[in-house]
C-alpha cells in the first residue's frame, strides 16, 4: 500500500496570489520541490485534483496544469485505478549530490585558489589597456550606439517568422562557419552597388561583430612583436586586440586628409598591418584623401602589407557621396574589408562580416572552426530576409533622416548650454560629433569632465581615451543617437555640470 | 522638359512568369538596375503605371508595388502633377566605382598574391590534424548530430515569440558578456539539481558552444609548449584547439574506468591541464569511476592543474542514475565544467556554456570582450523561457524515450546486415554506438570502410580518427540519431559495402 501525500502538507504550501507567476506554475515548482527534497519520496500517492483543489482554494483545472507538467516531465505517473504518484526512478535523482536546493550555492563563498597563473597571452589581454566599449545600455551621447528606439521591431518580427517558416532539417545542424549562404549573397550585391567593394559571397565570412572579425585576423595574420600601424586616436577594440596578440602597435598621426601614410612609413616601414577607417575615420570622423588612398595601398603593395579597412558606419553620410571603399581600389587583394550591422540595426544581434581576400578563406576557416563554428542560423536567415525584401534600404533612409534631425538638435543644444567650455560644427557623417574645447589649455579637463558626465548616466568620453598621446587639443565624443528629450535633458545637465566645475575651480 | 524613359526599353524587360519570384520583385529589380546602369538616367521620368501595365502584360497593383519601394528606397520621386521620375541625387551614386554590376566579380578571376605569411598560430591552425566534425548535414549514424527530425519547431517558435515581446531598449545595445542573466539563472538552478554542480549565475558564460569555450579557456590558461593530459582517444575539437595553441599534447589511456590517472602522471607530472569527459567519455562512452576521479581531483591539487570537464550529452542517460559531475567534487576551484545545447537542441543555436572557477571570471571576461561580446540576445532570451517554461525538462524526456528507441533499432540492424564484421552492444548512454571490428586484425580496414560509406552519404567515421596512435582494435562510430527509415536503410547500405569490400579482396 503506498504511502498517501498528507493533505495537511499540501495544504500549507504557501502560493502567491499576488504574483505575476501563474498558480499552477508555482503549484508545479513547490511540488517539484517537495519530490526533489524528499519531502513526497517516490510512491507517495497524490490527492485527486478535485480534493487539492478544494484544498488550496484553486480551480481543479490550476491542479490538473501542474500535474500534467509533474507527469510529463517525469517525476509523477498517473495510472488509470491507482491515481497519481511520485515517479519511483526519478528523472534528476541527484538527491544524495551536492547543491540541491538552488539556493545553497547562491549564499556560499567561492572557493578561491591563491594565485592564478594565466598564458602569457592571457595576461596580456587582462592587463591590456584602453579599452572603451561604451555602456551596454542607451545612455545620452553614447557615441557607440545607434538610435535604438527607432529598431524596426515589426519588421524584425517578421523576418524571424519568416525564417522558422523556411528552417528546415538541414538548416539545424552545424553550418558552414563562412556563414549562411542567402545573406553573403545579399552582402556581397549590397557592397558592390553601395560601396564598390570587389567581392563574390564565396569571399563573405560572417562573423559576430566586428571585434570577432579583428581577433581573427590578427591571430591569423600577426605574431609577438609585429609592427602594426594604427590611427591615433582610433577604435579602442583594435588597440585592446592587438596588445592581447602581443603585436607592437605603431600609432599613426591622422589629419585632415586621413591617416599620415609619411609618418606611418618613417615609423615602420616594414609593418606587417595596418588598421584603418578611411571611409568615416574613428573618433575625428575625417575622410581620407584619394590621395593619401593611393600612396598606402601602393607602399601596402611594396611590403606585402595587409591592410584592415574598418567600414563600420559608412551607411551614415548625410551630404554628396561616400567615396568608395578603399577594398574597391586594391588590386592585390590586401586589404580585407570589415562591415557591421552594430550601427544600422543593432549591436544585440551580434552580426557583423569580413570581405575576405581570396587566399586567405582557407585560413581563416581553419581559425574559426577552431573558435565558435559560426553564428547563430536563425537570425542570419531573417537578415537575409530583411535585405531582400528591402526593408534594409528602407531602414538605412529612415535612419539617415532621423540621425540628420538629431545631430542638428545636438548642435543647437550644445552650442546654447556648452557655455564658453564647447564649440561643435556640423559633420555630414556618422553618429557622433566632436565637442571641442574652445581653449587649448582650458582648465576644465576633459577627463574630468567625462568622469562627471558619467556619474549622471551621460555617456560622453574624452577624446584622449582613443589616443596613444596628448593629441595637444580636448574634446568629448557626443553620439546624437539617443531620443530628443535625452538629447535636451544631457545637454542641461552639461551645464549644470560645467558651471559646477567653474565654480570649485 | 525632362526625358521620358521609352516605352519599348520598359516593355522589353524580361520578366519571368514561371519564376518563385513576384512579378513585382522581378520588375522593381530591373528598374532598379536600369537606373544603377546608367540607362534611366537621373530625372528620367517614368510612364505611368496604368501605360506600363499594359504594356508589360502586368497589373497595375504589380507595377505599383514596383514604383513604391523604389521611391522608398530614394530611386525614384513622385510628385503631384510631374508623374514619377528617377531622383536627382541617387542614394547610392556609385556609378563611378567599378563592381556596379553584381555580376561583374563573380566571374572575375580572384586576385591572387603569391605566398601569404601567417602568424605562427595563424600556421598552426591552418596545419592542425585531427580535424573531425562531422558533416553539417543529417546524415545516417552521424555521431556528431542529435535527432533534427525531433526539433521543436512550435515551442521553439513559441518561445522566440515570447522573447520578441520581451525585449527592450535596453536589450538593443551591447550586452554582459558572460550573457543573458535570466538564462545563466536557469542553467545554475538546473545543473546544480541535475547534475551536481556547484555554481551560482555570476559563474555561468553563454558561449556559442563547446569550442568557443575550449578556445577561450584554452587560449588563456596555455602558454606555447605547456604539457596537456588528452584523453586518447578524444573529441577532435579539443585536439585541434591545443595544436592552435603550440601546446604539448599528452594522450592518455582511456579504459573500462575512464581516463587512466597513473598513466598521465607517469607522462607529465606537473602538466598544465587535463582536458576529460568523465560522464560519458567521447567516443568510447566509459563513465569514469569515483576512484579515478579523486585522484585525478587530488593530483590536480597539488600540481594546480586545470581540469576541463566536457559534459557534452550527460542529458542522455537510458539506464540507473548519471555519476554527478566531477565539478561537484572539486573542493579548490580547478575544474571549469562546459555544456552545450548542441545534442539536447541542435547545433544551429550555437550556445553553450562554461561555469566558470570563481578568480577566472575578470580574466575570461577580458578575453571574451575581445573575441565577439557575447551572443545573440533574442536566442538566449528565448532559451531561458525554454527552459523556464518546462520544455527543456519535457523535451529531454521526449528525446530520451526517442534515442532508447533507435537504440534498439541500430543494434538490431548493424548485427541483421553488419555481417560476420562488426558487432554493437547496448549502451546506456549517449547518441551514438561503436561497432566493434569482430577478428581484430580484420582485413577490411575502418578507414577505408568509413570512406567508401561516406561516398554513399553516411558519415560513419573511424575510431582512429580520434586516437593518437593504433589502438589496438577497430571501429566505426555510429549514431543512432537519424530517422528510423534512414537507419535502416544505411545498414542495408552498410551490407551493399561490405560485400563489395570483401568480394575486391
Amino acid at each position: 500500500m503506498p504511502k498517501i501525500a498528507a493533505y495537511f502538507s499540501l495544504a500549507t504550501l504557501p502560493l502567491d496570489r499576488e504574483a505575476e507567476k501563474p498558480l499552477h506554475r508555482q503549484l508545479y515548482e513547490k511540488l517539484q520541490k517537495e519530490i526533489l527534497e524528499g519531502r513526497l519520496p517516490p510512491g507517495t500517492r497524490l490527492p485527486p485534483t478535485r480534493a487539492l483543489a478544494t484544498e488550496l482554494s484553486l480551480s481543479r483545472n490550476t491542479v490538473g496544469r501542474a500535474y500534467e507538467q509533474l507527469v510529463d516531465e517525469g517525476y509523477l505517473e498517473s495510472k488509470i485505478g491507482s491515481g497519481t504518484r511520485v515517479t519511483q526512478t526519478l528523472p534528476e535523482q541527484m538527491l544524495s549530490v551536492p547543491g540541491n536546493d538552488p539556493a545553497t550555492y547562491i549564499e556560499e563563498k567561492p572557493v578561491v585558489k591563491k594565485d592564478v597563473k594565466l598564458s602569457k597571452r592571457g595576461e596580456a589581454v587582462v592587463n591590456a589597456k584602453g579599452y572603451y566599449w561604451g555602456s551596454g545600455e542607451a545612455r545620452a551621447f553614447s557615441p557607440a550606439l545607434p538610435a535604438l528606439d527607432a529598431f524596426p521591431y515589426k519588421v524584425w518580427e517578421k523576418c524571424l517568422h519568416q525564417s522558422l517558416r523556411q528552417l528546415n532539417t538541414n538548416h539545424l545542424g552545424y553550418q558552414d562557419v563562412m556563414g549562411f549562404w542567402g545573406l553573403r549573397e545579399e552582402l556581397s550585391n549590397y557592397l558592390k552597388v553601395a560601396r564598390g567593394v570587389r567581392c563574390n559571397p564565396e569571399q563573405i565570412m560572417i562573423t559576430g561583430g566586428t571585434q570577432q572579425a579583428l581577433e581573427l585576423i590578427t591571430s591569423l595574420l600577426v605574431d609577438e612583436g609585429d609592427e602594426v600601424w594604427v590611427e591615433n586616436p582610433s577604435f579602442s577594440g583594435i588597440q585592446v586586440v592587438l596588445q592581447s596578440q602581443l603585436a607592437k602597435l605603431v600609432p599613426v598621426s591622422v589629419d585632415s586628409e586621413g591617416l599620415v601614410v609619411d609618418e606611418g612609413i618613417e615609423k615602420a616601414e616594414s609593418a606587417r598591418m595596418v588598421y584603418i577607417s578611411p571611409s568615416h575615420q574613428y573618433p575625428l570622423g575625417v575622410t581620407m584623401s584619394l590621395t593619401r588612398r593611393l600612396k598606402l595601398l601602393q607602399w601596402a603593395q611594396e611590403q606585402t602589407t595587409w591592410i584592415i579597412e574598418d567600414d563600420y558606419d559608412s551607411e551614415y553620410r548625410y551630404e554628396g557621396y561616400p567615396l568608395a571603399a578603399l577594398q574597391g581600389l586594391d588590386t592585390s587583394g590586401q586589404v580585407i574589408y570589415l562591415g557591421t550591422f552594430s550601427k544600422i540595426i543593432a549591436p544585440t544581434l551580434r552580426i557583423g562580416y569580413i570581405v575576405v581576400p581570396q587566399e586567405l578563406i582557407e585560413p581563416i576557416k581553419a581559425a574559426r572552426r577552431i573558435r565558435d563554428r559560426g553564428q547563430n542560423l536563425l537570425v542570419q536567415i531573417a537578415l537575409a530576409n530583411f535585405i531582400k525584401e528591402g526593408h534594409f534600404a528602407r531602414h538605412i533612409r529612415r535612419m539617415r533622416a532621423l540621425y540628420v534631425k538629431r545631430q542638428k538638435l545636438l548642435i543647437q543644444e550644445i552650442n546654447k548650454e556648452g557655455q564658453d567650455v564647447l564649440t561643435v560644427e556640423p559633420h555630414a557623417a556618422g553618429l557622433h560629433l566632436i565637442a571641442w574645447f574652445k581653449k587649448p589649455n582650458s582648465t576644465i579637463n576633459e577627463v574630468t569632465l567625462s568622469q562627471r558626465l558619467l556619474q549622471k548616466d551621460i555617456d560622453a568620453p574624452p577624446l584622449s581615451r582613443f589616443a596613444f598621446n596628448d593629441l595637444g587639443r580636448q574634446g568629448l565624443l557626443l553620439g546624437y543617437s539617443a531620443p530628443e528629450h535625452e538629447i535636451i535633458a544631457a545637454a542641461r545637465m552639461l551645464r549644470i555640470v560645467l558651471a559646477e566645475m567653474q565654480e570649485q575651480q
